[in-house]
């Protein structure tokens, strides 16, 4: 018999109605005679709210706090998923992070899982239990309540399956799997059957948001296959797993846009050794993740610096850059949020040459001016104007025949 | 320094607002150099509504899943408080039943506490923390989650004013304390400086809302002094200890309405030795709690037989006495909703004479009819025609002068 892990995240679990036709989904995936474990998220805005609701009495809620407050929303879905099973006629037990003893670092809000204890799930599913685990959450070695961050219920799904040696870990969504590219911009975007866990670590980076990139991380690690399938459908979703050989075929698996970086430029600084030691140093320094970077060719013993920032940390960046510019006696700072980073990702790029020309003029046909380029062995990224994007992703994809 | 365990209502923190109100008046507290264990509710309607949404997922949820579903009411007050004490600059940790280690049976919703671990709470205590503690919560020895039942979190801050020592609870509410009568009703009504446990024991389980005979019990158990008082003034509220002297000098403590109760009457049932055990033994097998009972005088060999059951268990009770009814050959059934049960406590009564005559007189001269009549050693009660109540309050709580 094998052993599922399910997820259900926040939109399919989002009120009692999709909770029952849930519950539904489990029954019938009990009686094909699969053990069952099934990690659900907090219903629809229950997280948003319980951090308003937070707003409401502290400017400043302290992250062990928040983690108290946040993880009753997963509790809650599993307590009425458990209900519903149960009025199916469907063995099912609920069970905390706390109590399945999922142990974690004291890093609150975005704690690592450090250890999962099994005994209890192995005894409930040897009774022949379907347990419902409270996602997103855990606790440390002084029995606080800890939460996994973003993304923090897949990885309490991709971490189960992992302990549990599952056969397969599905995670359920409100679309039916990965696309060659977001179907929303890009109307001839296709299902991709499968993708390995590389493709999948950059599209998810690059800003396909449909899987976060840590449990991909955790699956690649520990070998789990993925599945990305619709919670509202019956159709065959995504597998993440292992390169096999039939992905080479395919030299490019899908394009992504990402609108969430803005990019910013230090004009006209003197160009000695270690400027960008400086620069980035301060970036460091800031706790601000930088992505892209080009330096202009020097001209007159000045050069231009130009990289991109996560939009979250733009304002801070600008401050620190405007202050290491007067320090380093550059011309000034410049900045830009009309931004979109655009790119192709594929292992196939390994054994294809021309991908980056194939790119390059793709753009080119459609007058679209690249701002900057960075590389990977499986993915090209440029960045572009914002204005662009969507058409920048059309083009991409009607190039390497992504809509075949 | 003092060790005081308050307790906060649903209304004391309904809302943000009320929160933030409460942790002022913890902060001043703790600034005066006490030691503080809050207790909390969860906030205003929750648990009705999360009692709502598992209807809306299940005709019969069960009562491990209510438990696990109600537990994150007090969960999120207790994060939320924890947040506004932070504001205030209060060093403060919240804590789940589970994490303080309040130990319970298994009897899921109305669990009874069976242990209470002190290790986490001393140690926040000697580090100068208010330990604000979820309560209404515990857990088994399964580290299933459980509730206490209806005024659980009353129970949990007696329990750990118990085992802390506590030099008082202080049980937090929207009125000032412990009235003489219901102040809606008896416009003359007075707060009660002190009342002795067993007072206050007849007094809530003879429908004055204020307090739950369980966590009084367990207060009488323990010697622990409680205070009732109002979360919203900084009114001195009503003390519910041991008997002092001066208290013999009140006959009457206060004067009680109860309209949760039903009359039930088996007519003409013949009357041989053993009628009584085969009805109430039909309403324990029934698992019907039968309050008060006076059977007629004989006549013709026949009796009349009336008792009075709690309003929730009326339907049922009539069920089981129409099938006693056709069993003993008596004439039928017939039932009253309409009836309230007035009375008078006071442990005074014990060295006073004439308490009830003086009450029957007093109910006589507002041409009151009294239905049925029971005495404890301090209280008596008298059921009425629910339309007569209210006079017939007013009527003893001026006969027995405790407007004065």
């Amino acid at each position: 018999m094998a052993i599922i892990v399910q997820k259900y995240g926040g939109t399919s679990v989002a009120d009692p109605d999709r909770i029952k036709d849930i519950a539904r989904r489990i029954a019938k995936a009990k009686a094909a005679g699969d053990d069952l474990v099934v990690v659900v998220s907090a219903m629809g805005n229950t997280t948003d709210n319980l951090i308003a609701l937070a707003g409401r009495v502290s400017g400043n809620p302290s992250d062990r706090d928040l983690d108290m407050l946040m993880s009753t929303g997963e509790q809650v879905t599993a307590a009425l998923l458990t209900m519903a099973l149960h009025d199916l006629g469907v063995e099912a037990v609920s069970l905390t992070g706390t109590q399945v003893g999922i142990i974690t670092d004291s890093a609150h809000r975005e704690a690592k899982i450090l250890e999962i204890s099994t005994e209890k799930i192995t005894d409930y599913l040897k009774r022949g239990h379907v347990i419902v685990v409270a996602g997103f959450q855990g606790m440390d070695n002084s029995h606080n309540i800890t939460t996994l961050g973003r993304g923090g219920s897949d990885t309490t799904a991709v971490a189960l399956a992992a302990v549990l040696k599952a056969d397969v870990c599905k995670i359920y969504k409100d679309v039916e799997g990965i696309y060659t590219a977001d179907p929303r911009i890009v109307s001839g975007a296709r299902k991709i059957d499968r993708v390995n866990y590389d493709e999948m670590l950059e599209m998810a980076s690059l800003g396909a948001q449909v899987l976060q990139s840590r449990a991909v991380e955790f699956a690649k690690k520990y070998g789990i296959t993925l599945e990305v399938l619709s919670s509202f459908t019956d159709a065959p979703g995504t597998l993440v797993c292992e390169e096999v050989d039939e992905m080479e075929d395919m030299v490019i698996r899908g394009v992504t846009v990402d609108c969430g970086e803005a990019k910013l430029t230090i004009q006209r600084v003197p160009d000695r050794p270690g400027i960008a030691a400086t620069i980035f140093g301060a970036m460091a320094d800031g706790n601000i993740n930088v992505d892209m970077i080009i330096q202009n060719v020097s001209e007159d013993g000045f050069t231009d610096v130009s990289f991109t920032v996560s939009r979250d940390d733009f304002k801070k960046a600008v401050r620190v850059l405007e202050k290491v510019s007067s320090m380093m006696g550059a011309k000034g700072v410049s900045s830009d949020e009309k931004i979109a980073k655009v790119s192709v990702v594929g292992v196939g790029m390994r054994s294809h040459k021309g991908v980056a020309s194939k790119m390059f003029n793709a753009l080119a046909h459609e007058k679209i001016n690249i701002e900057m380029i960075s590389t990977s062995e499986i993915k090209i990224s440029c960045v572009v104007d914002a204005s662009d994007a969507d058409r920048a992703a059309r083009a991409l994809h009607k190039a390497f025949e992504l809509d075949r």
